[in-house]
Formats: structure tokens, sequence, C-alpha cells
């Protein structure tokens, strides 16, 4: 669907959740590179009035990390305007009095410093990427296995995601892999979990109909946003394929080129 | 159940499959080692008349090494009697035209000898263990994403089994893991795929009811040799665990500590 005359519903629109990886850069050695055009359309949609915030599922870095980087990029970001899973899920560990044992990405572990992690009564995972190896998947299910009563938790779902050099498979593929082992559901946190997107509503101080999630993941991200009651905008950038738009069950509300057109829309609608 | 007097229906059992291992040996450092009283019990049922074959989802060796192994362990054993799923795999591969790109153990790779792995049009996997690398297993899902449609064979799909220092994650919780990934369903060949179990029973000329399956797996020797008509036997040895005794949908027609055991409550009641 073209940009513009089409998207009137866009008039209503308060709020906008970006995405990330495959929105606003493309994630890679040495942390990736900026989408054309998405440091301007982000500028731009924040200097509109807008209410901004920025909801990703990343789990390689810190938050605050994750924020620098991107602030090399040159996006001018607030850390308080990032949600992501690891800090989230902190607050449901202590809620619940929970001790993980924790397979995920090396530069995450900091996010956890505080957080007991002897004699681990639930297991934790995030886009590990390398750390999922063949011994660290068996360490996982080996303390799952031996819990009276398994308790997964799984940073996001997504089946993959675009680096420079190439797909790679996420961590919703390894919870697949110990859900079978042990015979259970993982609770997710992050996207699309309706509780995390209400996080980021209420942080807004916005009603759903009023707000636009624009994503590169049509399931996570798009339908994600839908189920909650948002508008869901897919992006042609980042693990985008053109079967997407296609899909049996997700339809986006509309389908534009990059952000920069995204925010086109949007501002045009405004 | 104690072996014996309730367990009447053995006399109609004219041939017997055995699952290899966790049955026969556990598996571990340096090829495992024989569980106490099987390497007699196997002499017994053979001895007895008693038409017996091996079928096992074992994919970390050629049939031969396998059957080599076996033999040095003291069970003798014929390499026409055992059924793997490498085998099978190759003769669906040939029959297809297929070229597979292999995520298998390093010492799976002779059987493959002959096979064309030139230009990929699909994905094999088997029980690869530390070969199950991120590194791997991204090569693997790229190449099944990239294909029209995506093709992916497991040999096997077992959730996990026992080594001499653990429990070890299987074939099938990859499968899980790529099934997810492109949206696919694998082709299983090997237990407990019911071509598979055919082809043992036509090798033993027997009719399904003739025949009992004795196992340690639940769901994959017993259910699988169940939904085919034949009777499935659980050792209490391997994988077995006591929550196996009170699974929601699959129940064996035998519970038995291990394979001498069961041979004492075949060979008494034959």
């Amino acid at each position: 669907m073209a940009a513009g005359s089409s998207m009137e519903w866009l008039k209503s629109v308060k709020g906008v959740i970006l995405d990330c990886c495959g929105v606003l850069y493309d994630s890679g050695e040495g942390g990736g590179q900026a989408i054309h055009g998405s440091v301007d359309a982000v500028r731009r949609l924040i200097d509109s009035g807008l209410t901004v915030r920025f909801c990703t599922n990343e789990t390689q870095n810190t938050r605050e990390r994750f924020v620098q980087k991107l602030h090399k990029m040159g996006f001018d970001i607030s850390v308080s305007h990032v949600f992501s899973p690891a800090p989230a899920l902190i607050h449901i560990l202590r809620e619940r009095g929970l001790r993980p044992h924790l397979l995920v990405y090396d530069d995450l572990i900091p996010e956890f410093d505080g957080v007991d992690v002897s004699s681990p009564n639930c297991v934790v995972i995030g886009d590990a990427a390398d750390n999922f190896s063949y011994k660290n998947l068996n360490e996982a299910f080996r303390v799952l296995i031996g819990l009276e009563k398994p308790l997964l938790f799984s940073l996001g779902q997504g089946r993959y995601y675009k680096e420079t050099d190439g797909l790679k498979l996420d961590v919703g593929v390894f919870m697949k892999a110990l859900e079978y082992a042990c015979d259970v559901q993982a609770e997710v946190v992050g996207k699309p979990s309706a509780k995390f997107f209400q996080t980021v509503l209420n942080d807004m101080k916005l009603q759903p109909h009023e707000v636009v999630m624009i994503g590169d993941d049509l399931v996570n991200d798009v339908g994600g946003a839908q189920c909650c009651g948002m508008k869901g905008l897919q992006v042609r950038t980042g693990k985008y394929r053109p079967s997407d738009e296609q899909h049996p069950s997700v339809r986006a509300d509309a389908y534009v080129d990059d952000l920069a057109a995204a925010a086109d829309a949007i501002l045009t609608n405004h």
C-alpha cells in the first residue's frame, strides 16, 4: 500500500511505538548500521509532538548500552523511553521470588546484577546467539527437567532476525526446543506479550486506538500490537519478506517501504 | 506391573523388537556400557526361537560401527537385524531425487558416501550432539528458508536420552527448533514413524499383533509400536522416569524393571 491518501485512520494517532532492530537499524558486526532515513524520521516524529516510545526485544545488551549504541548511530533517544524484556523480567522475578538460571548473551549479564541466581528455580533464555551451544542448552535443560514444576521464561519469541551478514536464529527457536524437551510452555516476556505492550501504553498515557506500532516483524510487532487494540504498520526493511503480505492470519493496517515513508504518512495525516 | 502371571498376552508373541540405547546399554564416554543382564537376555530371546530385531534411532554411528560397538559390549547381533534411520533416509533421498544439507554427527557422515550433497534441496538432521552449535543451526536454517518449499528430515524425534554423565538433548528438540524457525513440519524417519516400524515387521514376516516392542522411550518406542498394532513394553532403565507410568496419553502394555525381567516374562509365557 502506498503511503498517503489511503491511510486516513492515521489522523486519530497520538502516539507511535517503534520497533528498533530492522526498523531503525540493521544489526551486525560493530553494532550494525542505521537504515537510510531512519535517524531523520525519528527526529521528525518526536518534533511533531507525537508521543514516541521504543519497544525492542533486544537482549544482547543492557538497556543503557543499547541506547548508547543507538546514540552512536545518530538517534537522539532517551533511556526511559526504551522498553526491553530484561528489566520487565527482573520485575517479575522479584515479584515472584524466583532465582533464574540464565542462558543469555554475555553483554546482558550486568542487567541481572543483584539478582539471586543461586539454586535456580527457573530458567531464563534470551537471544544468546553463540551461547546457544549444545553444552549450554543441555545445562539449561537439566535445570528445567530437575524442577518439580519446570518454569521457563523467554525474552521474546522471535523466529529469526537479519544481521548485515544474513539471517540469524532468534530466541523463540530455542524456546520451542526447550518447551518440547520438557513438555512445558514458556512464559514470554517482551513482544508480543500483551502485558509488555500495556506497560508501554501506560507510560504513554494513551489508549490503544490512539497508537500505531511500526515494526518489521509481522507477527510479534504488528500482530501483537493489533491484539492489544493498536494499529500495526509493517516496514519493508529488516526481516520483512514479501510473503508477509500474504500471511494467513496477520494483516498489517499498512505496509510501507521504510521508517522514513512511515513517518511521511503519519505526519501527512497528522 | 510385576513380570509373570498378569502377562498372559505374551503367549501369542512370535517376535520381539528391541530398542538399543537405554535397553541394551547406557551410552556415554567410550561408547557406553551394557545394562546388567541385557547381554544374557538378548541371547536367551534369540535362542528361544523368537524372531528378534533391533530398532534404534541411533544416528551417531554408521550401522556397521554401531553393531561393532554392541559386539564389544558382548552382544551377538547381526548387522542385517538392526534397523536405523540413516539407511532408511538414504532410500528416501534416492527415491525422490533429493540432495541433503547434513547436520549430523561426524561419525554418521560415511553412511552418506555416494549421496549427492551439492546444491542441497532439503535439510537432514540427526542426533548431532556438539555439532548442534548456533553456527551450524543457522547454516541449516538458511538452507531451509532459502528453499521454495522448505523440506526438513529428522532422524527420529526423541526429546532426550541418558548418557552415563546425565541427560542429553536429542534430535527432536532441534527438529522443533527448525520447524518453528521456518514454519514447516519435518518428516520423521525412524521411530515412531509407522513406515519405519512396518519395514521391520516386513523383514520379520510377522503381523503386528504377534510382535512386542521393548523400549525405554514411552512415546517413541511403546506408543509408536502400539500405533502400528504391536504390544509395547517399557523398561525402567535408560531414560525411563517414574512419571511415565502416569502419562496422560500413552500406557505401556507392561512396565518391567529391565530387559532381563522382560525376557523372563516373555520366556515364561512363551
